[in-house]
C-alpha cells in the first residue's frame, strides 16, 4: 500500500501539482523547509507555487511501520530532487503519516518535506 | 518538548548508547538502515552492537507536527553524524513518532533512521 502511494505521490507532484488536492484533508499538515501549513487548500496553494516549473522525484529509500492502531502508517522517504534546468539533483527527505480516509483509501495526515545538504 | 527529547536522545546516544532503554517501550519499532527492529531489549541490542565506537550526531534541522489527537508527536530531524576516526561526517535523517507514556513523559514508538548520500 505504502509503495503505491508513495508512487503515486510523487507522480502527481510531477506531472499536476493541484491534484494532490486528493491526497490531503482539511487536517492534514505540511511542514515543507520552514512554512508550516495547515488544509487542503492552503497545503496545494503552497505546493502550486513553489518556484519551480519541471520537477522529478527519483526515490532512493522508503521505509513504512504502522503508527497506530488504527491503520496509520509512517513513511520515511529519501531521494533525490531534480528541479527545472538544473544538472544537480538535491537530497531531500519527507517523512508522511497516512491514514485511512473511512473510504477504503488513505490521506495524508502529516507531511513534512526536508531538503538535505552534504555534510561538511 | 521535542526539542528536549531530541537533545536527549542524542546525547544519550553518543555517550551510553544502552541507556537509550528508558525511551523505547516493548512496542517500539526501529527501522535502521534494511534493519526492522521490535521491542526495547532487540532495540537496544541493535544501537549497541552497530560497528562504531565513538559517535557525534549533529542536528541541523528538526521539525514537529502533533500526530494524533492523545498528544503523540511527529519528529523529523536531518544532520550529520561522525563516527569513530572518520573526518568526514555522513548525512542522515531520522523520523521519530514520540507517545506520552501516561506518566507525565513520552516514550518513542516510531524510529526510523536513514543515511543521505549525496544525490548525483
Amino acid at each position: 500500500m505504502a509503495n503505491q502511494f508513495i508512487e503515486f505521490y510523487y507522480k502527481t507532484f510531477d506531472q499536476n501539482r493541484s491534484s494532490l488536492a486528493a491526497l490531503y484533508h482539511d487536517n492534514s499538515m505540511l511542514t515543507f523547509e520552514n512554512a508550516a501549513i495547515r488544509g487542503t487548500a492552503a497545503i496545494v496553494e503552497k505546493l502550486v507555487s513553489l518556484p519551480f516549473e519541471a520537477v522529478v522525484h527519483q526515490v532512493a529509500t522508503k521505509d513504512v511501520q504502522p503508527s497506530n492502531e488504527n491503520g496509520g502508517i509512517l513513511v520515511l522517504v529519501t531521494g533525490a530532487l531534480l528541479v527545472d534546468k538544473e544538472q544537480k539533483p538535491m537530497s531531500y527527505t519527507q517523512a508522511f503519516q497516512l491514514l485511512p480516509d473511512g473510504q477504503g483509501s488513505y490521506f495524508v495526515f502529516n507531511d513534512v518535506f526536508r531538503l538535505v545538504y552534504a555534510a561538511s
